[in-house]
């Protein structure tokens, strides 16, 4: 591939990994600015939420300015169409999720000119709201920020 | 988590990794069976048959039986609503994708009744039909086989 | 239900019985207009027409006014969106259907102002393009006329 | 068709046909297990939950183990598309649903490897949260267990 | 286009035109029957109830006869898909919409036997429940009434 | 609403009003840049060139760069939502849309640093592919730039 800089790969490992296997990816992630988080739940709503207040609070996207929450938002939404995989909706249809998150802001291209880009990963379980009863999941969002 | 085996992790690890880094997790391969290919097109059904293709050449479904093939086929088109992200369309959508994917089957969990699952990952770039106008994507499925 | 006719049951008992079994539901059948046809196919635009000519050479509904044809058409895409359940695509996904339907047309209402109704119901196989490699399917499409 | 034992048929005849009518299809009743039940709500997850706690209930599915209860959920979820045609989702777009539904467990194919599947079947009406304002609706999931 | 009477393209117009932009487009308004309207809302049972009850006090559907109440609600839904853009949800997605409304009933085709048809536009903004954290938004659905 | 430059609604108008029609809205027309066009297809793919091409052609976006692509392309499969309304497929459905476009690029927000957006909006007809047997359609796509 003729990224420079994976953001999707670096995204999914930071939301994958333990904190002892990620050692291997280091360099990588000198490349970038993330975050990460967890975050377990039936709502929708808060698994947004959690994941616009980690990006906010480590100041990956400017509170300042809409351009910057709107490409974040587009691209939670594309992460969680791959953890809920043809319907987007959770609670509603008596599933609940529990997710570690990361988010990568970089440059992937070479071309300067192509700016800045975002990327959303998740990884955890999804099933019955029954400990257990549940499998793994995994989303990736990415926009141009 | 209390999977015994993450097949799901697994699958997007050897969907993403390069073979240098998927070094460090080799241990994890041994409790599972599995396969890689790669598949680039604007037609899903090459993609669907690609993963077909290999899960049956190595033997890790079987011919024989419909309701492995039913299995594996729920797994790939979940796998798939995470690389197209809101609506199952490739060329239709004027887009085109160049994927790396991993079929694995395991035994996700620790009680025996449980029996074997599957997971298929796609690891790749999603984009506009001219070199580079794409970015990354991923895609991961699960199902009880 | 407080339906007078079910032209909804009436179609899927014409798509799912044999000609054998339906004969315990003659008198039903006399009271709506119906007809049945047999559609196998990769290809959504055959199963659209088959059911829209099958219609019209029985005038079920008329040629001469887009408003039947309207009516018809949204009853058969929900009859479809039963058959494929969460993608309405059939060949691209590498699946094939082979379907029996049937189109009734009625009064399910006590009330003469509530008019006419349409009924859509296929019932048969979707699966892999191999014969066997299949399972049953069923839709139903209803829309005022 | 080549199935030996059509346990989606069957599983509509179960929730669409009333105690008279079905008593002619008694035979094909004796090769399968079966369960059926009634919900209307605005509330999809109490959807969900009548179907399942009524196939556990009556041992249609063993409480022991998630992918019993996992083939289940997605069939359960593959009837509701039927019923909602489109867009998954009940009282969020203001409508109601008032269903009989039946759960059936057999051997639909001859091949003794193919093992049993399940079948979920909801027939019933679909419409405004006022009596009446309302018509027939069906659905149909089928998956290997 | 072939329509003696755009009721599409009034509806929009209704819904985006500020009184004073819409003197201009008075002569195509006596050649239909419309009612305007505003809502704002996370939940999208009060955007459809809202023209609902918009449409019914104003007399362009009649209460009595549900195919009616159906015609208006499939073209609300409709109309809700250009809002929304791929999932059919607001506040589940923690998103908000201030929306004008517009109904207009009238009919678009020279033949008399096409009869009436409705059409339902939105117009406003979506967007994160913050003011000012939003961009335009447009839908329109039609049917035949 | 606080845009100081609607470009949404612009988009809309310049798709949807004759010559004459738009001479009341020249001023809103110097706040931004635009272009305009026209496409009939069954084919999807043929509608999203048609934009792409247009907008390229009229230096609306940077064809040297990937993120202008991108956006655009996202702002035309959103208006596409809103054309197809719950299934984005034409032809293979077995309908077909005579469309007109515009594209329009401007600073909506107030606040500089909010940058530039990118509206394409669709309105035209949608219908079985036979001639005046179609209704109205229209959509709106919206994507910071």
């Amino acid at each position: 591939m003729s990224h420079t800089v994976q953001i999707g790969k670096i995204a999914i490992l930071l939301a994958s990994l333990t904190d002892e296997e990620i050692k291997g990816f280091l360099p990588a992630l000198h490349s970038v600015r993330f975050c990460q988080g967890k975050v377990g739940s039936m709502n929708m709503q808060k698994i947004i939420s959690a994941v616009e207040t980690a990006a906010k609070r480590n100041k990956l996207i400017s509170e300042e300015h809409y351009r910057e929450t709107h490409s974040l938002y587009h691209a939670i939404i594309e992460a969680i169409e791959g953890v809920t995989r043809g319907q987007i909706a959770i609670g509603e249809m008596l599933r609940t999720v529990g997710l570690r998150f990361a988010v990568v802001r970089g440059r992937p291209y070479e071309k300067q000119g192509e700016g800045e880009w975002i990327a959303v990963a998740f990884y955890g379980t999804i099933g019955a709201p029954v400990k257990g009863l549940e499998h793994e999941t995994v989303g990736l969002g990415i926009n141009h920020i």
